[in-house]
């Protein structure tokens, strides 16, 4: 296998675990992290995630690959700092929103050294601590607007997911964006709010979480996820998360007027549809 | 260890696991199971959970405790039943809400042998072959009004529990019926109405759940329970249940309003107040 050197912009869950997955399939010689948080820059040294940490310029200058592993708003800011000092190498993002950074990819004469990708893997922990090995395997990752990106550049990024163990799905970035309002930005937005209106009552009732269980836990665990990422992607997201927002608040009044007006076969009905999920969920 | 004989009326993912347990830790030498389902009744004897099915009557007069675990609605009916044929044996159930059970109870001549109990373990599978081995351990278990319940027959019940590894809670039943309001049946409300907000959307595109990962899958799983078990929960516990909804409503239009208004900073406010929940789930 050819000789690479990959530089991981952002050292956190994403950036940290792919540190880790690259090296251990032999995708990387040599990882070197971009890190502008000082601690987090000493930690991921300090846990093997890179081999060195390197200023941005610097980085991209002796790297086959770049990945941008921060958060979304970040990523779009550096994306055409990596391009103009790109030649050949090729630049990576794994965001969970595609179509704000194709958008402003697509005004750079580089455009075609980037390739929009977003892996469907991450759990609720942020930061270099939080990186884990052999994660991503048998997870989708979705190639946004690949007919953008030049051949060699979207060969590259299949490789690397292959090696993964990836399922690779081709998608344009809109529908990408509306797609990943339903599977996973609302998922974040019913934690939280679960979250908080528990906490709203635990201030009342101190032992309410002593019977809190493996039902409770899976459906707040998300709520522990980190502001920094998920603002951004809510923010550049609005439009298709207010809409599903919305169809998920009207799917939770249908469960409200069931039990006001104690039509139990209604509220059977709209728990045997919800089973439908069955179908889905093995 | 004295030698015992355990009745557990309704073999599915509760009664069934329990039967694995209570022999498992030699609580019983015997498991007779009564089964209404004759499919059930027979898949319960091929995986071992009992060692005969018997009609009910037959059960309670060779049994030293009854464990009634069907779903609710047919636990309060069959209570007085057992309680009338009740001896000595002790009478126990597992039901996810506990009020109307112990008002019922209340009326019975017999109440002290009746012991109110919630343990707070379950999947989102049911049947016998959702019963599990090592179920239960390291959770909590409720016992409710404890006081109406004879010494001797608490004595038992916290000898089992005790075995099965779960830590024993008392509360009085009204108590329960609020907490779990918070910390079980809401959720459960959530991930059915997110199920059919996706469901709905799927009716349109069929590869919306080739994205779905971990984070989506954990929010939702709950959607597959039983609506057989929960109509009869989300009946008796309807007033807690529809305020906490109506709590959790508007917490979510918290969310809704902060993007309409594109308050980013108030998003911002909710999602670090909703990572208050580390403080609970380590």
């Amino acid at each position: 296998m050819k000789t690479r050197t990959v530089s991981i912009v952002g050292m956190g869950l994403i950036g940290g675990s792919m540190a880790l997955a690259l090296r251990e399939k032999g995708f990387a010689d040599k990882v070197i992290g971009v890190e502008s948080n000082p601690a987090h820059a000493e930690k991921a040294l300090e846990l093997g995630l890179a081999d060195e940490i390197l200023p941005l310029h610097k980085a991209v200058e002796t790297s086959d690959l770049v990945v941008l592993a921060t958060p979304i708003n970040a990523a779009e800011t550096l994306l055409p700092v990596v391009l103009d000092l790109a030649t050949t190498q090729v630049i990576m993002d794994v965001g969970s929103t595609k179509k704000t950074i194709c958008e402003s990819a697509d005004q750079h004469s580089r455009r075609g050294r980037f390739v929009a990708s977003h892996p469907m893997w991450g759990t609720e922990y942020s930061g270099p601590e939080a990186a884990v090995k052999h994660a991503f395997a048998n997870k989708a990752t979705v190639i946004c607007n690949r007919e953008q990106s030049d051949a060699d550049a979207v060969a590259l990024i299949e490789e690397l997911y292959g090696l993964l163990g990836m399922h690779l799905v081709y998608m344009n970035a809109e529908e990408h964006d509306v797609h990943v309002a339903y599977v996973s930005h609302i998922s974040h937005i019913t934690s939280f709010a679960l979250a908080n209106t528990v906490l709203e009552k635990e201030r009342e009732e101190n032992a309410i979480f002593e019977l809190a269980s493996g039902g409770f836990e899976s459906t707040v665990r998300l709520a522990k996820s980190n502001p920094a990422m998920w603002v951004p992607i809510f923010m550049q997201n609005r439009d298709n998360v207010l809409d599903v927002l919305n169809e998920h608040i009207s799917q939770l009044r249908k469960f409200k007027v069931s039990l006001e007006k104690e039509n139990y076969a209604y509220l059977e009905e709209l728990i045997e549809k919800a089973n439908g999920i069955r179908r889905i969920l093995k």
